[in-house]
């Protein structure tokens, strides 16, 4: 208690009395992110907002002095834990690090501070034709530093890929508050170890990152939506297969299961066909006049996969109304229930449908329900469980329901996230997936770049 | 020397007599890779060829039991000296561990053995449709594996990556002969640190790449190259900008100066036009339906651009002849004198003008010959400069050039490699570009990987 007084009046040298919060309601308001979990919740010591690489660098070395845990939290989305502060320590505020510093449209690059929000950089770029990719479906909050930490993908990473792939240098606070740069603002580099990468989906555990250059892209000229149905898992998922060998390549290819269709219909009506066993949400885009193009292929081989209906976005209307149906998922599933859960488990393609099969078979067994919605062209699932965090008993079925999935995704060869991260609620199970050679290989990581273990700490492993 | 022969007779135990080479000739003959350098040469103490997984762990425990270098070649193309046992040692030979594992089409992944010849492997999935992008100049020799350790590059580089983009998965022996996966089949991953871009590009300093799993993309329908001339570095630059703003993504964007054009068109007549400052050799890909519009606008951009020429593949052969054209600049160099130089250095594409036109003011200066290539999309050049080693004056010149070169590129916000990686001959300079915190970084993750620094040691730093 002593030392806590004493780090937070070293922190008023260096940040202004408005930037730290220190009542229990303060903290407590920061004790959790989107990951709602019921275990838990310690408080944050302290919540700091930072403004300036300097005062986080100035805040991580009186963290390393009091050997206090410093996690950085930006919006708070984080739906694995990875924002909480477990073992209480410095709750590090990203929200008024929000500056866009640089759009480069010759380079086709933009630098910002960690705390600027997805969404915002997006429209920015935009304005000038240029395009940023990931889209994680809460990005009109989402900052591209949680980004960065979880390595988020969303629903156009199966052609455009995930934040890992448009990080070319960040300026990171390290344990001991030394400046590094991950790398270089060219497009390509082979100039040492890469450390982008590394720190990228690192969840806050090896250093800070306090501004990020990002690769940027062409924007594609047009695009559009289908959503089709079908009456087995296993059609949807081959039909995927089917569009690749027409050299169709979507940049999106999502998938809602029958409970996620009538869940969503129910609490926000978007006319889905809610007999069916599954849906393909499917974008396509590129050259305007290659779109009838591709609609014809996508109409004949969905048709030839047994898809039941196909809807088609003619306009923007259009377009919005079928993203809003998929994107409601989650937030009609919490109506359902007081609670609700949402997880992350990917495979290869070809054992989605066992998977998604899988993963009903076990809720049914614990009599829960669950509506599943994924990125199928990634392989990646997200199983939503509503459920009611007061009934011990239905979340005790949740908690062991939950070790079942993560046990068949293991078994089916896949992994436990492919966009969330691990954070603290997963952390236990990693080593189902990730052998001992690789979790030695990041602990010895950790060890080195953050002896004593005050960043972030225990996430992940 | 007592310990070398302990060494050898233990390497027997592992390996048929065929697979270690252990005479003079021998050992001189794998002494070189493509970098030729004139410094060095020391020599492998001993030659090895592994066919399975196993034999390289054998081989790493006993050359970490006797403390010997264990350096990786699969073709030897490296033009950093990367492959070179500077230190004696083992040189590891990949050439027979060349096995494709999987091609899975429902998963666009391949798995194969490190020793793989990356065009090999391109042509069997352009077979079923699909496409592995990476394409350095060298793809009919060069290995995945040496593609992986310098993250290797090529001309489809702007719009596809490299080849950490596409690494899923390998099977690494660590310095120990314990076996690391860096990663899993799916193609989205945020589960712990990203270990597999930490050794793509780690040279074989980190651990050896035994096996590796690669994502691949559906094959765009149809491909066209364009070769378009300026009168100014300068113009053949902004035309790219102007290309980006149009929305238009080509594949490739590469670049050949003056001196590259005209010494290609002396060797290897190809109507090139030698009186102009510079050219763009631009290919685009795509639907077949988006061709004839994507011409449209280039060529309407590229005149507005004042491009004096522009040439188009219409059939197979044009195309190939113009990449032909493109791709001699190195063996067209090699003609005029005893030897060549090549190097890799890369900056904003903004910066790009500046470099080009220093790097002719620099060679100018010291009275060397310098033709240039590169990708100008990504801010690469490749300056090729002909010598002859024999002329101390000349390498001596060449040596300050060099040195001049990278301080130019160091002051333009630029690195040293984007593509061929640091190895032996650039390690000296890397200092240059990269800051003593990352370089500090990086050493510690060497030293904790490989803490008695056998796997190709005092490469990169």
């Amino acid at each position: 208690m002593l030392m806590k007084n004493k780090l937070i009046s070293e922190l008023k040298q260096y940040l202004s009395k408005s930037n730290i919060l220190e009542t229990l309601e303060e903290r407590y308001a920061y004790a959790q992110d989107a990951s709602n979990s019921r275990e838990v919740v310690n408080l944050p010591d302290v919540v700091v907002f930072v403004e300036s690489v300097e005062q986080i660098q100035s805040v991580v070395k009186l963290a390393n002095k009091y050997k206090m845990p410093v996690v950085c939290r930006g919006a708070g989305t984080n739906v694995v834990g990875a924002c909480r502060c477990e073992h209480g320590g410095i709750l590090l505020n990203f929200s008024k690090m929000n500056r866009i510093l640089e759009i480069n449209p010759e380079n086709m690059t933009a630098t910002v501070e960690a705390g600027v929000i997805l969404g915002d950089l997006q429209k920015e770029v935009d304005k000038i034709g240029l395009f940023y990719p990931p889209d994680p479906s809460n990005l009109a909050v989402s900052t591209i530093g949680g980004s960065v930490a979880q390595n988020s993908g969303g629903a156009k990473s199966f052609k455009y890929g995930t934040t890992k792939d448009y990080v070319l240098d960040m300026k990171v606070v390290m344990a001991d508050g030394s400046i590094l740069r991950t790398g270089s603002s060219t497009i390509k580099n082979s100039t040492g170890y890469n450390l982008n990468t590394l720190f990228v989906g690192s969840e806050g555990t090896l250093g800070i990152v306090a501004e990020v250059t990002l690769k940027l892209i062409p924007k594609p000229e047009a695009k559009k939506v289908f959503m089709a149905y079908f009456d087995t898992v296993k059609d949807a998922v081959l039909a995927v297969n089917s569009l690749i060998e027409q050299r169709i390549y979507p940049a999106t290819i999502d998938f809602m299961d029958k409970n996620a269709i009538k869940t969503v219909e129910e609490f926000y009506p978007a006319n889905l066909l809610t007999d069916k066993e599954a849906a393909l949400v499917i974008e396509i885009d590129g050259f305007e006049c290659s779109m009838d193009y591709q609609e014809r292929i996508i109409v004949g081989v969905l048709s030839e996969c047994r898809a039941s209906a196909i809807q088609a976005s003619h306009n923007d209307e259009e377009y919005e109304k079928i993203w809003k149906a998929r994107r409601s998922s989650m937030g009609a599933c919490a109506k359902i229930k007081p609670n609700v859960t949402t997880d992350d488990v990917i495979v290869s393609r070809e054992k989605l449908p066992e998977l998604v099969l899988g993963i009903r078979e076990i809720c049914s067994r614990y009599s829960l329900k669950v509506c599943m919605v994924g990125h199928v062209g990634d392989g990646s699932v997200h199983p939503q469980i509503p459920i009611d965090y007061s009934d011990e008993d239905e979340y005790s079925r949740y908690k062991r329901a939950k070790v079942e999935i993560y046990n068949l995704t293991g078994q089916l060869g896949g992994i436990l996230s492919g966009e969330h991260g691990i954070g603290a609620d997963k952390r236990d199970y990693i080593d189902k997936v990730v052998n001992s050679v690789s979790l030695d290989c990041m602990r010895q990581i950790k060890k080195t770049f953050d002896s004593n273990n005050i960043l972030n700490p225990y996430k992940i492993f």
